[in-house]
């Protein structure tokens, strides 16, 4: 089973710059040895199952929780039974069918 | 504490009308006697923790995962602490500041 | 042709609350004449076309453009070919299934 | 003026495998000339104004409106004035503050 999971989280109390609250849980999530990706505008991880997923979230919340009086998150889950290790599989599925390598 | 869900899940393998595999998610959520609210794009629903709102994430997906081997979902939490029941005043707020009642 | 929109634009350089600027969007939304719905989290709207649905997201971000800097939006669109006013329709076939009026 | 967004955009009417769809738009999204970036789950792209960006959005419709009945997207926006090439950059602000280089 694959959980491919896109998420974002930051607090809206904070002012403009929110990197030194996402850093918290960018930390937290690069030392829990899931896979992960960075992306300008979250994080990518997998994970073999939802609960998982999910207690990365709520791990995730409880980075913030003590300084932060208000936080927005953002989830997706693309949920397969019968597949693994699909996060770099599904962007050379894709750059094999445009015949190009994306840097 | 408020946690304003805003959820959406369906399966990808099922053609067109997702609409029999959703109703069993809203009928779960329903007599879970937790407040939700069915919107033409998915639920809202408001609990008082990050926990119970994931839980029902990881519930709702045991609704499909017997007979969906590939389900989308999409996820936005709202999260506040020192407020309760936002789940009306929310939208209240924001029809008295344009002197609407949105019907 | 029916383009239903989940959509939720704020200032994130504003502190905690966002209602006084997410107002002047739902004003606008509401005198466009546009079929829309206040929830909880966003508003949800219906369009025939995706130019129409595209252009009420940008006029909204003009809305919040004059004075603030940073703006985040979340929105997600349900296209369908070959149906109209799906905003209702969809609720109630969701209804109809479970067998429950959503309250 | 900086406009990065998140985007996925995929046909519910096709069964399990939606990466010959996702194709089209990646290959047209490539030959746009705009900077953009593979991820598992979608493709972050960023442009200087709002109207380019929901312009994209648009343009990927078209490339599967001919032979798809019914589309599913989500897009988020993080829309900044006074700054620009955000892409690279908020990777590289997180990395620092982490330590680490994400691979």
């Amino acid at each position: 089973m694959s959980v491919l999971v896109e998420f974002a989280m930051f607090p809206t109390d904070k002012g403009e710059s929110a990197s030194p609250y996402v850093s918290r849980i960018i930390k937290m999530i690069s030392q829990s040895g899931i896979p992960y990706k960075l992306t300008p505008m979250g994080t990518v991880f997998e994970t073999d199952d939802m609960h998982t997923a999910l207690d990365l979230v709520e791990k995730s919340y409880l980075e913030l929780e003590p300084d932060c009086n208000r936080v927005y998150s953002t989830v997706k889950f693309d949920i397969r039974k019968n597949v693994e290790n699909c996060m770099q599989k599904k962007i050379q599925s894709i750059e094999n069918k445009i015949g190009k390598i994306n840097t």
